[in-house]
């Protein structure tokens, strides 16, 4: 009844290593809706793959003809065209502040975790994306990998600090949106699925409100995300 | 049909100067719900006047027997004994959502205007506070009114980097909670209106989108905000 859903989703050197935050977004905005998708390994440098949804990033969501893309549209568009479906968001005020916390992850959260991975993530990389990867995120970073590695310490207490509002959020509740995790939870989440799949490092502490949150997360959706194939088979590293 | 509200408001020497910040969350909310108040001007150091609410800060509403504080509290309060007149949050995930903007503007916004805005502070205050005030937010920022007052130019740097997610929301969205405004604006918006009743400091660009949303929230509620009477009488600074 439902048309098939294909979604390009970031992969690493192996296909199984899918690390991309904002495609763990929609693959947890799509478990939440009950839908199948077939996922895509997908690489950086292969740009004309996706070429149809006019842009070059991922997540890229086919459905029929219809090419999606934008981890926040795409959002909206389940949401639109599978209302009978659980909600998302639960209601127009409910979109309309998932937006705000949505855009946090995105400006706040997501910055602040890469300057922490960025240096693990060339070992889980398709040697095709390698030197694209590293010139890119040099850039973007203006500093070498190495430099960024030498800073792991300071930018990791950064982590710490920027989650300061989720921490006290999550002593008070169980699920950003509430009793039971849905967009609001996706769109954070993403980035801590990330830093797990690449990195040995944890983001916060065991005793951490946020901590015990991930681990629901990780258990949501019939344990999804923990099923994940992690990049090579470090050991976490206490912290 | 409804008891009569009354609700401890945080005054300046001017019993009309009302600057608290968390206090404009609860006379929005209240402006939203359709509910009339008595406000009752109060100083911080009137301890005594709020004791029967078990602590010694405001907003204070007094409804019949009950004394309600906290902001966010006194908003779950209002939206669930008054549930028939319009909603602070939409539904009970918005409501989740709008938790962690309220959390986000208390532990990052709110700090981040204090040092730009903080050294202005005394002049609005009544006479009996200031003493109390200098000593209370000295300790609490580890310096000095003068040596907050000689970094106001990076403070208000930090707070336009700080603004960066709610900026993006707002060239998307009119509202923090969707197309009219609710509690998710409301909770944000009261750094705003302090900044601006006690402050000539404006806190963000004229072609900021958060400056258009503050005068769209200025006008809200038959432009409640608005007709607040200002500290002293300063002309704007042009940023």
């Amino acid at each position: 009844m439902n048309q098939p859903i294909r979604m390009f989703d970031l992969a690493g050197a192996d296909d199984a290593v899918r690390f991309s935050p904002n495609c763990w977004r929609t693959r947890l905005a799509l478990a939440h809706k009950g839908l199948a998708a077939e996922t895509v390994a997908w690489r950086f440098t292969e740009k004309e793959r996706i070429a149809p949804s006019g842009q070059g990033k991922v997540p890229v969501l086919v459905i029929g003809e219809q090419w999606l893309h934008e981890s926040w549209d795409i959002a909206e568009y389940l949401e639109d065209h599978y209302p009978q479906r659980p909600s998302l968001f639960g209601c127009a005020q409910g979109r309309a502040a998932a937006r705000f916390i949505n855009q946090w992850a995105s400006d706040v959260l997501h910055p602040a975790v890469a300057r922490v991975i960025v240096p693990d993530i060339p070992a889980a990389l398709h040697e095709m994306d390698r030197a694209y990867f590293r010139s890119t995120r040099e850039a973007a970073f203006g500093r070498s990998f190495e430099a960024i590695a030498a800073e792991r310490e300071p930018s990791l207490a950064a982590v710490r600090h920027v989650l300061a509002p989720l921490r006290a959020l999550l002593a008070k509740q169980p699920f950003l949106a509430g009793s039971s995790p849905a967009y609001a939870d996706h769109c954070v989440f993403g980035a801590f699925q990330w830093a797990r799949i690449v990195s040995a490092v944890t983001l916060t502490a065991p005793d951490d409100p946020v901590s015990a949150w991930v681990e629901r997360m990780l258990d949501a959706y019939g344990g999804l995300a923990r099923a994940a194939v992690r990049s090579g088979s470090k050991p976490e590293i206490a912290q």
